[in-house]
């Protein structure tokens, strides 16, 4: 996501934290990723924000709206309408699979958001909590990332409803995409929320008319909660290019 | 350890605490690790507890003296020294294996612990972090676990160090058991922490004076501090009995 957007706006100043200290998000109530999703947003909010994106997509499916009501009127974008988006328009057949957490999943909010695009589409969804950790332990091929996702997308592909196009609908997932397609084979689209989210953000600033008006190479700040050595670890498997745990600062978000 | 302490001590009530909302701990610093700890077992003290079982590996490697001296004079118990003196009594050939997660690895607390008991002994460590969520998703068996386990020992049994023995070092790795010991073979022993931990409770309540006094079976009451309901179906899989959602109590465990 961070890549997607620093690619699309790079003028842009962007802020990106991470709440480390109590990750994950995607095996928590909503009523707990709600209330982290809100403390987060609102200490961004101290760093002079005009836009939030919330690049979790368990924090965008369960906490969305609730985040909107309460940071209006900062403008709040999340990640399952463009990742929505980008699955409607990949699908031919409109059977649409949805890769994404436990609470993500349950929440329902990617299937909410695919009908309001394609009220005919079929949408299946498989909680995949293993990919997180996979992803997180840099184990993106070899034979445990590839058993891990024949065994959650079998049952997607039995039946009728095998679905043309995965959403890879958790920021963590990406990084597996070659597994996860080797997997599903040739014939199946995979699509992400990053492109789109990107693209959806440029058009909003621009809208509002918030769009930066210098020129240059906008600054990228990381922060986050826990760990600065492993957040860099982390986060470089993510964003493609090395960080460096003395470039994340360590924030203490909780409320004064 | 909830099965081995209710098996030895059959008349004491036991207070159970997840704290839901926060785990993993075991992917945090120790400074994390050890406020939050803290800040649970505070909680369990509002309980008139007579004595705290930090049953997490992570939190017992990296927190016990600090949270022994916050909560002084409560008794405070930790896993690691039970977990090393159960891997030290099985161990032959003196060469024993800690499979943790990374901030018990990191932490070295095991190493420490088993050198105090036996100073000869050759100790390597495998942080296997894949292995708490392949717990929690139930799978516990199976070509994934497998292709894990392999992942992970292959490293320890390479040289001359090959151990004859494993200490599970995570509460959340004897579930595991079984398919660790199929990779590392019936020459390897598997120990973990709980029967240790149990009797080492029963010695220090007898010598305070503090066993319970009266027969009959004790309580057990489960709190978490996050989504009863996953607390039910993923604690199921470690006590290796039914826990029902409607007895899990959602506690909110922040100071005031």
């Amino acid at each position: 996501m961070l890549k997607a957007l620093r690619a699309r706006l790079p003028h842009e100043d962007l802020v990106y934290l991470g709440d480390t200290a109590r990750l994950p998000y995607g095996t928590k109530s909503a009523e707990t990723v709600t209330a982290y999703a809100t403390q987060a947003t609102r200490y961004l909010m101290r760093h002079d924000i005009k836009m939030a994106v919330i690049a979790c997509n368990t924090a965008a499916s369960v906490a969305l709206e609730p985040l909107a009501a309460a940071l209006a009127p900062l403008p709040v974008v999340g990640v399952v309408g463009p990742g929505a988006e980008a699955g409607v328009k990949a699908s031919k057949s409109g059977r649409i699979g949805v890769l994404a957490t436990e609470a993500t999943v349950r929440g329902g909010a990617y299937v909410r958001a695919i009908h309001a695009l394609d009220p005919a589409a079929v949408v299946t969804q498989a909680p995949c909590g293993l990919f997180v950790t996979l992803a997180e332990e840099g184990w993106v091929k070899g034979d445990v990332a590839e058993a891990a996702a024949r065994r959650y997308l079998a049952p997607l592909f039995k039946g009728r409803n095998a679905p043309d196009t995965l959403v890879l609908g958790c920021t963590h997932f990406p990084v597996l995409a070659r597994v996860i397609g080797k997997v599903a084979g040739k014939n199946v689209k995979l699509v992400d929320s990053a492109a789109t989210t990107a693209r959806f953000v440029e058009r909003e600033l621009a809208a509002k008319g918030m769009a930066a008006k210098r020129r240059g190479k906008g600054k990228t700040r990381f922060m986050a909660t826990d760990s600065p050595e492993r957040f860099a670890r982390v986060g470089g498997i993510f964003f493609g290019e090395e960080i460096r745990a003395k470039d994340v600062e360590l924030v203490d978000i909780r409320p004064d």
